[in-house]
């Protein structure tokens, strides 16, 4: 390695350090931290996000980019330049003041958000949605883009996305997606989760959970499972990566899927390529391609039939005994129920990505300048009446229920759509690959960890997300496997 | 404030910022993180430690204090001015290099004495045991003395004591105290400990263990209990102050008792005078004084006849069916046992300091080179045997015990046996300005924790060890408080 690497190497390394200490902090954050603690971590939170900052764009970081393009005959060093290049960009082009007051604004924006969903006032918000969205186009423009100013924030979460793909592709999903809805309400089958709501303790959920994680092969020695409000899964360093989950004990579903989710994007976490771990490749190559891995495991694995074919008496086992008397058809139909609601985090996989779309269409619309902010919630309102058939009677029910908008985020909703899409086109090529059943029976899921650590985790940041696609598939994006996946199996459920 | 002061506070902020994040790393070193997370973490560490060290030693650093010291109007910068002097000249008198050498040389000692201990091989350690040694001597010589070399080393840990002073004080406390053991073997008293061995489970004595801390005034919404190997309790800022605690199933004693230790510690850090919380000296002002604190809750408070008749109901309540034929009067002369030990960590209140005063004899002779790190195994089985009537018949039970000489410790241990003395001094005053009976009857202990704060806490370190213990009780280091407690404790106990 030439000195000019090693000093690059160096550098990573104490932003990785201030990196790795921050995300510790953010997860005791959400899982430990006393409540009279926070007030002084912030300081502490913020003078490490500052120091990353610094040194993402610092003029010693612009000239080891600038003395290793083109020269540097690492391969790994020569991605991990490029991709330090695109944060320098992104971090250098907004004029420090102008950042500042939008952190500001960000941060004041989420309280009030608090305040108006609490309240079901959206008119409380408007005013500091419509200076973010205007802070969003400015950023654009200083990041650029090509046919759709909405590209240049899409580019920040889902690198190699456009506006036009999305458009194509968004469109196809939604009459398809729209149809299945319609064809589901029609049918005579009944579908009945309320029958799965029955006491179930905690510590037997846990129990259930942990053993499932462990067949996932999720590796203990490098994460543990911890409770919270809102479940996530974080990366602290590749050999600790830790997953969260809520257990409600009147609703199993909500600890048992929320983990096998979250584990889905520990083991993303958990397996990148030790080449990658003194640089910043060793992390997820975008929130779409980390999505799909969450979502094939809890979707694809998690609400299989043979998933639970194979795994009802373990659940039999731990479940208390209001349990027992379901049958395995009954059950297996319940935990698959499509229902319409107006709360996204509360979606099927189903309807899920009609959410995302009606968000994506909104924010689009937003960025560039088609829609003023004043009249958001009619049109939420409108395209949760079209595209699911149920109208919001309030903006708690609609526009209020997410924070991504009032925290300044947009170009973020897609990702979760292209996770669905995603998934289902690894999962496609991945049952053409290995018997995917007959490792659910053996209820050892190590190979398909092996196979989605062989083509997805390894790589980190060495690819972007649709080259890792075009890759694995040999195609791009298509929302057909998607499209067909969610055919063949609510067809057989809901028999339409 | 002026603008030179203002800096010295934002240089402060982010030394504390970063000394907060390498507080909560410790924590979760010890009681959360995955096995295979630590070898990065370790990097991590390092990384904040080196940041801390060159702030503390900056130019910047020595340049603001040379242009506020006997300038500040403000008391409390005065002090921090004073406080940032003395870590700047211990920090920055030896020279990089040297100390470098030094952290390598303790760290791979700190391994081998794991070794060395587990195969009881002394010889394995001695020859890292002298080279730290000479590395301390130099030290001493470096941050200079007075009288004694091994001031230099005690003035890190305990600043204004001195080996002159040590010396008499612990003359007279071990005559005394040897006295005392040798009374108790001669008494006829049966005093019984292994009736309190029996099975308790693991959440009901953490029932007990969080009421208690409850009743001390310790705040759960700045602090929590969590599970660890090696118990204690650590201020990662002044409103997140967290215990631990070890439970062993088959002795409640170990988590009662270690948890009442580690929760005086954290009343301390919870109760700095929030004026001083943007300065450095929110923080104990010596080991001796924060021992002082911890013990006294644990024996002054936790092991008292007054406490025992009051919390004995709550303690049957919580306890298993097996500890409900235990007679008060057996089981309080059992948790009061006195039994000569080899293992420090497991003596009794009274013999605890005889344990320390080994210690500090053995090491202040090393350091003036008066012992030779070879004569080690036999002089302090020697003393052993001198002091409290039991000779060690291995290393095991010896001079391999401890890892404070393996991690380069020396001049920390006497910090155990001032808190003790400090502790009985503060004792005596307390008792004289409040019903100490009348309130731990009452099941309160907010007094006791309001008079210890007033007196002791909220100083932080505007004031030295013994300038505390001037302002309360009117004299200094004194042990006959201690000798005087003990004598008249354990006469009552053991009828002598």
């Amino acid at each position: 390695m030439t000195s000019v690497e090693n000093q690059f190497i160096e550098l990573m390394k104490e932003i990785k350090g201030y990196t790795e200490a921050l995300a510790l902090i953010h997860w005791d954050l959400r899982t430990k931290i006393p409540k009279k603690g926070m007030e002084q971590r912030a300081q502490v939170i913020g003078l490490l996000s500052e120091k990353i900052h610094q040194l993402n764009t610092s003029d010693q970081m612009k000239a080891l980019i600038d003395q290793l393009k083109g020269v540097t005959k690492d391969p790994i060093i020569e991605k991990a330049v490029e991709v330090c290049e695109e944060e320098y960009n992104k971090s250098s082009k907004i004029p420090v003041e102008e950042f500042k007051a939008y952190v500001t604004l960000r941060s004041k924006s989420e309280t009030v958000w608090q305040e108006a969903r609490s309240e079901n006032n959206f008119a409380l918000l408007q005013p500091y949605l419509e200076e973010l969205v205007n802070y969003n186009k400015k950023f654009a423009t200083y990041w650029g883009y090509h046919a759709n100013k909405y590209d240049g924030l899409l580019n920040n979460y889902e690198p190699g996305l456009t506006t036009s793909i999305l458009d194509k592709v968004f469109d196809k999903l939604k009459h398809a997606l729209s149809d299945l809805v319609k064809n589901i309400a029609e049918s005579k089958i009944e579908v009945d989760a309320s029958q799965l709501l029955h006491h179930f303790p905690k510590t037997d959920q846990e129990q259930f959970s942990l053993a499932i994680l462990d067949k996932m092969g999720y590796d203990f020695d490098a994460g543990r499972l911890d409770e919270t409000i809102h479940p996530f899964a974080i990366g602290i360093n590749p050999k600790d990566v830790r997953v969260t989950t809520r257990y409600d004990e009147n609703d199993f579903r909500t600890a048992i899927f929320g983990t096998i989710h979250e584990g889905g994007h520990a083991l993303y976490e958990q397996n990148f390529d030790p080449d990658l771990y003194q640089t910043i490749l060793a992390n997820a190559t975008s929130m779409g391609i980390h999505e799909s891995q969450s979502l094939f495991w809890e979707n694809f694995v998690g609400r299989s039939r043979h998933f639970w074919e194979n795994h009802f008496d373990l659940f039999r086992k731990i479940a208390p005994v209001s349990f027992q008397s379901i049958p395995f058809e009954s059950f297996f139909k319940a935990i698959n129920e499509v229902k319409p609601s107006y709360i996204r985090i509360e979606a099927d996989e189903l309807t899920y990505s009609l959410h995302i779309i009606i968000r994506y269409e909104l924010e689009k619309a937003l960025i560039n300048g088609d829609l003023d902010t004043k009249d958001l919630p009619e049109a939420w309102n409108q395209k949760m009446e079209d595209y699911l058939g149920i109208k919001p009677t309030n903006d708690q029910q609609g526009v209020l229920q997410d924070i991504h908008w009032a925290a300044g985020d947009f170009g973020y909703f897609p990702t979760y759509a292209l996770g669905y899409m995603y998934a289902a086109q690894l999962n496609h090529k991945l049952k053409q690959d290995i018997d995917i059943e007959a490792i659910i029976k053996s209820g050892d899921f190590e190979p398909i960890k092996a196979w989605m650590t062989e083509h997805v985790h390894r790589h980190g940041k060495m690819k972007k997300p649709l080259e890792i696609i075009n890759d694995v598939t040999g195609e791009g994006l298509n929302p057909d496997y998607l499209i067909n996946y969610l055919t063949d199996k609510y067809k057989t459920i809901y028999k339409f």
